[in-house]
């Protein structure tokens, strides 16, 4: 291994994402509106500018942005007065998605996904319906839409809230329309992992004026006015240096977009036949991914490693991966005790959490270094193999 | 009132606080090293340095940054496990403070305030506790150290966790010893309206490394390792570009205390013998303000307008007084229906939120600008009194 490792080593360590930065000089000459201005935070020029930047893009009318995506999301959640009971969502997710719902007082209810999109399986999560369950809060895991028709057919039937966590979907299209257009509310996350970042940040996409409304009185302590606080709301303001950051990194992201269309199209044409090494689907009709992961689930008896010892061995040649989502938000001790989150009700994402393993992709990853990524892959594969 | 107003009308609105900012030239130098670096948030070098130069700076051992001081207060709370019951806390409070309590699934208890530190009273804290009290959340409002000494005693005593919110005192010391050393955890908030500002930002001070491990951990979703989640934590991340301009703030930060120690004393001088309007306490034995607000009282009877009154008509002057605070967090219709949110229970507080004003001050406020105002309060009274 050691010698295989000198052939192949990387020049550098490349790790699983890095932020495509924008040009300095540039931000430099927003900063001086900044400091000409004195506003810094509180809703100032640029951050109205980045939430229209942001609806034009998106193809939605009304956005609120926040200081992360977890406040964005725990605000979703008090803005639609989901405050007890039970809420369904998926274990295979990071775990901001759960603890929103531990800061809410809801109990998380998790459901198996399903096998191909990483997604809830919308037939298990009418099974899991009871009269104390508020609402479904489904992940665009890696980016992949939910069966967003399906989910919206059991919301309604059961009169239930639609919140969706888009934390990793920036800019995705299904059946036509924005994927942050489905549901009650959608969070997006940019943070500086994601597509699109505003270094730490988020935002709430909602369907009406009067939503979005709410919601910027509780992302800034419910005061209404000078006179009135409608809520026990919180700080979840994003300042105008990261507004102003997030307007040039919209400028980019399109060809971020296309850049990491390119690596993820490299990996496979590179690593197609491989054997155990199942690679994410293709582009379902009428959906416009993001390229934004590339996670592979890897079969031990086919590959000749597992995922733990493939992540391993790819350490030993500078390459980052992730386990990610590993371990399932079930398994981590603040729900494992719920009876929703025993292993044998989730299979799927158990099996799943166990193989899979996102390999590095992001806009300024060379393609000499994707194909020396896809020959270290194979060149355990064929190591293990021999035995 | 038309004519006075043009007569004394200032060349340009004075708000009731201005950031000071650091040099553009050098923050850009810093954010060289960001972009250099890459790392852009999630505890890099700038983060530590920032920690580190805090703590120097403070006189503390351990302290943790935050986004901002809600989610540092809010982390405090879990951090103690002080996640149910009651806790005694003050009405006399930005609502941020009772905010975290909701959060955190706990009861607020309003307590009476000192009618001269408009602080928590000590008294009066003691004949609330019931068997339900976990914890004690005083404030040290507009940098008036809390009577720690005999919180502390009562803390004790009754076995209570004793939490500060020290959003106002930055740098502030009390018998000899920073005031963000007393209790278990103290909050400080950075908010741009703040003495010492990241923008948006804030720090919990632990009294150990342990204590402060725990609480890295929530701030960063209750994340331990790759394998482990310790707990239900929360994003509440300073970034690096905050960081980094939090350490060319912390430069200049003495240099602010001193021009707002002479803003104050110029106030002082000018209004000490107004009739009606009381002038903040001087500083107590062992006691370091940091003069970072003004806060007056107004007595209509002496004065000859009551505190609306004297709003209003300042604003007519370009004068942007705050009605801080008012209305009290007893009195928001998140907790007004408390038991303990009855105005009859809460004399002194509901007396103070009826006649506090805070005036203008900060470094860069000029004295001939203060000298104005002083002139423009002398002639609403005077002009009030003839009738």
């Amino acid at each position: 291994m050691v010698e295989l490792a000198r052939g192949l080593r990387l020049p550098e360590p490349v790790y699983v994402t890095r932020p495509t930065l924008p040009s300095l000089e540039r931000f430099r000459e927003s900063l001086e509106q900044v400091w000409d201005s004195r506003v810094l935070t509180n809703g100032g020029a640029f951050h109205q500018r980045l939430e229209a930047a942001l609806c034009a893009r998106l193809g939605v009318e009304h956005l609120s942005l926040f200081c992360n995506g977890t406040i964005a999301l725990l605000v979703a959640l008090q803005a639609l007065r989901v405050s007890s009971g039970e809420v369904i969502t998926t274990p295979f997710t990071f775990p901001a998605t759960p603890h929103v719902l531990h800061w809410n007082g809801v109990t998380p209810v998790f459901c198996d996904i399903d096998p191909v999109t990483f997604n809830l399986c919308p037939e298990q999560v009418e099974a899991l319906i009871t009269p104390r369950t508020l609402a479904i809060l489904p992940v665009h895991v890696f980016g992949q839409p939910c069966d967003v028709e399906a989910l919206a057919r059991i919301s309604n039937r059961h009169g239930l809230r639609l919140i969706y966590d888009a934390a990793h979907a920036f800019g995705v299209r299904a059946g036509g329309r924005s994927i942050a257009s489905f549901g009650d509310l959608t969070m997006l996350s940019f943070h500086a992992t994601k597509l699109f970042t505003t270094i730490e940040g988020g935002a709430l996409v909602s369907g009406s004026a009067a939503l979005k409304a709410r919601i910027d009185f509780l992302k800034n302590f419910g005061i209404a006015d000078e006179e009135t606080v409608v809520g026990p709301g919180i700080n979840g303001k994003l300042n105008e240096l990261q507004s102003a950051f997030g307007l040039l990194q919209l400028e980019q992201v399109d060809v971020e977009i296309a850049a990491r269309r390119a690596v993820s199209a490299r990996y496979r044409a590179r690593l197609a036949g491989l054997p155990g090494l199942r690679l994410p689907p293709l582009d379902a009709p009428g959906v416009e991914s993001n390229c934004s992961y590339f996670p592979v689930l890897v079969d031990r008896e086919r590959f000749g490693l597992d995922r733990d010892a493939l992540y391993a061995a790819l350490k030993l040649f500078d390459v980052h991966a992730r386990k990610y989502f590993h371990p399932l938000c079930s398994q981590i001790p603040a729900y494992r005790a719920l009876p929703s989150a025993a292993p044998d009700r989730l299979p799927v994402a158990e099996r799943v959490a166990r193989q899979v393993l996102c390999l590095p992709i992001y806009g300024q990853l060379r393609p000499d270094v994707v194909e020396r990524i896809a020959d270290i892959l194979w060149a355990l594969h064929e190591r293990a193999s021999r035995g």
